[in-house]
């Protein structure tokens, strides 16, 4: 039997970045959980900021910014970024992180952040108090000591160690256990 | 130092859910990671889908769809589900799933799967080759054994058991341990 609990805004369970906006030398951070990839070829990425919120305008500015993924050790300032506002603050100061010059783009990307998206706006959605940005990804990034598996030629995600978001229960946890492969896993289901 | 591996259509890590389209009598299922919240009050989410897919027509057929989790235990079913067309066979049949009549939209919801969101669709943005629907949800239905927590008033995600995907790896995996709470671990870095 179902029940229901009226309309939710969660998804379980939610990615969770750190989108650093502005330039190098003014560079912003906000902890964004309203994220995901929209298309692929080229890919693309979408994040929703709230309209109050002082990153809105600086994304807008340059029309570029770049998402970092935060490793499960650093959710303490990952959520300190979500809570306070860089109008009022110098926020990647307060948490000890470095911004770098990326590699495409005038934002900057997180050096203690093992894997960076450097993007740029495609286009800009009104939602209300929200503001979708669907962002093409022009570069990736990831930590020299996080290269790609020899093997498969794929990031470690071991090594990143990402957070994973839980709103229903505002809980950060880490990975658990290897469950099934993609592609892999369904075959068994398909009829010869 | 950071190495650059190209543009990647990769965020770690992502949501995986199965999306129901079509109508109690013939209904379709479509495994999606391109899924996210986009706005809240009222909840938006986005799904993007490729345009190849039997899925698009009939999401775009009656503007409705629904949005359903799958437990840890349903990997199988969710990977074949993104396997498999449905112009070519009865998915929901074939993972042994129960459609069942949502209680605000003709897309079923699934009966199998703890958590579903019923959402109709507000608009539909052309990316190339995929589609992404932004979709105001309507309704959560949750099971009666998963009710929300009587302290919290929340969804209890450890009964959800959700999948956590990493496109990187193709991996499923289950969710981990609790390493910090939202709005509440950041606040030790505001300055008095």
């Amino acid at each position: 039997m179902k029940t229901k609990i009226g309309p939710k805004d969660r998804i379980v369970p939610l990615p969770i970045v750190l989108v650093v906006c502005g330039t190098l030398k003014r560079p912003n951070i906000i902890t964004v959980g309203k994220v995901g990839v929209v298309a692929s070829d080229p890919p693309v990425i979408g994040i929703s900021i709230r309209k109050t919120r002082y990153s809105l305008e600086l994304i807008r500015a340059n029309g570029e910014f770049s998402l970092n993924t935060p490793s499960s050790g650093q959710c303490t300032q990952t959520d300190y970024c979500g809570i306070v506002s860089g109008r009022d603050c110098d926020k990647i100061t307060a948490i000890g992180m470095t911004p770098l010059q990326g590699s495409c783009i005038s934002a900057p990307i997180l050096e203690e952040c093992p894997y960076n998206l450097e993007c740029r706006v495609l286009r800009e959605i009104d939602l209300g108090d929200w503001v979708l940005f669907l962002a093409e990804v022009l570069e990736t990034l990831v930590d020299e000591d996080k290269l790609l598996d020899p093997v498969t030629g794929r990031v470690d995600v071991e090594k990143i160690d990402p957070i994973v978001y839980l709103g229903s229960t505002d809980e950060y946890r880490r990975l658990g256990e290897v469950v099934g492969r993609g592609f892999q896993e369904g075959r068994r289901l398909v009829r010869e």
